[in-house]
């Protein structure tokens, strides 16, 4: 048992969040991570209507009755998003969390707490970080430079941001971006944190809703396979280092817009890949942290696994070093 | 008190090691750091000849009755190095332990060993790392991508490395790059190190010998004022991003070569700014954990301050959390 502000706060046992992947983070994942005893995060932008976003929050809240979140990430996006439908679907489903990511939250903010839904927003710097503060939110997350998806323009890692932020925030802090099991747990609790979010490691679980293909081929990846694209578009963005993503830099540095790189960076092309397991042939979100996973586990074996590293670290590694 | 295999196997008290570092860590500091209860090491390149190294490592023993180490980098260099001399050097001082970096220590290994000298091989990849272990290294140095100095090519966080190292290694693994304070070590030692290195953090100390102008300058500097050179080179080099780094990055982006660039990337111009302040004209190696220093204390109140922090997340935060 490890209880902090974070655990408190949202009312679950342990302080491990999975944190939203559009496409994967539905239903029977994010269940599976609360029941578990974390806590898990759907992703609004999963689904192709509110509706279909409706009918898969009813279905969770079938399958558990512990609490989760549901992320809703405000990015530059080629089509148009119905975020207030959005909105109104979570407040409907009595959704107590959600995860904001790319613009704050501000807009919606009071529409929020007057629902007593918490906000956690995710952030890739310190100056992010303290405005979210300012706004009102009640968590936020820090995504160092080796998390998957967006690290932000800084390249600043989470050894350095984590303690930066939690030591300038009042609000708790959630560590995410380069953490899979126990020690990276431990030493984000060390450094600040209240919590630590995994993406990367709970898409190497069972529960995922990903061709095993695709799971096979991150469990052989090396720590080195990852690489940063739209750099030049000031949109970096961390994914698997496979063809198409070399494809993409090698057009990118060669000097190709947005508008030539567009059809290439489709989300849609990634749903494909993840359902028929087409490893080459779109650009999957990926962090450093694949180095450290050699195992597809169950969410529950995985968290207790956590669980049971992180304790071992506290119980004895560091009572032997301090007696 | 926090012991660990680095303490017990080098007789400190602290699992904190001063990193080597050229033009600074010479007699006063080294001595300080390890009189403090952690391991100085002073580095063999800041010295013109073997015979004023000799000189300064009796200095040394003056100042100290404390185990310290010595620094030696195989670095591509634009003069001559006599490694053979400096080796008698640190072997008639009775030096007992040796950092090595760049090149691995393969050839001069036997020799050390057979003259007790322990080797700490600082590397930037699980490779590296591997091999260092293969050939006889007693201890491994873990540099991430934050670190000030050289951070090899694979742009890996001490986060990711860190671990994956401790856990493929027998040989115990020290961590450096992006650690600084009390928070760090202990997060450190969660991820499998048994001590923490330092570089910029000590440079930071009254008794570095650098110009207060620098220690003034970079106490203001955030975690996003470093920048990265000669990638195009394959030698990164993660250095303060002041007007001269910014120069020489310009160059590169226009396609200098090494001939072109050499007289900037000269070390001399980096002595003499530290010797007078000036904070513009040089390249600076500084890594990222600068963000995280807003003072200026004495080696031993530093020391102190970490090992007192360390503690109280063990005693009290982690305490608190598993009750």
């Amino acid at each position: 048992m490890l209880k902090t502000r974070i655990t408190e706060a949202l009312n679950i046992q342990h302080p491990i969040i999975q944190g939203g992947m559009q496409w994967i983070s539905k239903a029977e994942l994010t269940t599976a991570v609360s029941n578990a005893g974390g806590l898990g995060i759907m992703t609004a932008l999963s689904f192709s209507s509110p509706e279909d976003f409706d009918q898969e929050l009813k279905k969770a809240h079938q399958l558990t009755d512990k609490p989760f979140g549901v992320n809703l990430t405000f990015l530059p996006s080629f089509r148009e998003i119905p975020y207030d439908e959005l909105i109104d679907v979570i407040i409907s489903n009595q959704i107590k969390i959600i995860e904001t990511a790319g613009r704050n939250p501000e807009a919606y903010i009071g529409k929020l707490h007057r629902e007593n839904i918490k906000v956690l927003h995710k952030c890739t710097s310190l100056k992010h970080a303290l405005k979210a503060e300012a706004i009102g939110c009640d968590f936020v997350g820090i995504d160092g430079y080796e998390c998957a998806g967006h690290p932000g323009e800084d390249d600043v890692t989470s050894l350095i941001l984590l303690p930066l932020v939690s030591k300038a925030l009042k609000i708790p802090v959630v560590a995410s971006g380069g953490y899979a099991d126990g020690r990276g747990l431990i030493a984000a609790l060390a450094l600040g944190a209240e919590a630590v979010l995994m993406g990367t490691r709970f898409l190497m679980t069972k529960e995922a809703p990903v061709h095993d293909n695709i799971k096979q081929t991150f469990l052989k990846a090396s720590e080195k396979e990852t690489l940063l694209l739209e750099r030049t578009l000031k949109n970096s963005l961390r994914v698997y280092k496979n063809r198409h993503a070399q494809k993409v830099l090698e057009m990118e540095l060669n000097g190709a817009g947005l508008e030539e790189l567009a059809p290439l960076l489709s989300g849609m092309l990634g749903l494909k890949s993840l359902k028929d397991g087409l490893v080459q042939d779109s650009l999957l979100a990926l962090g450093q942290v694949v180095g450290l996973i050699d195992d597809i586990p169950s969410v529950k074996e995985l968290i207790d696994q956590i669980i049971e590293t992180a304790m071992d670290i506290i119980s004895n590694r560091f009572k032997a070093m301090t007696q």
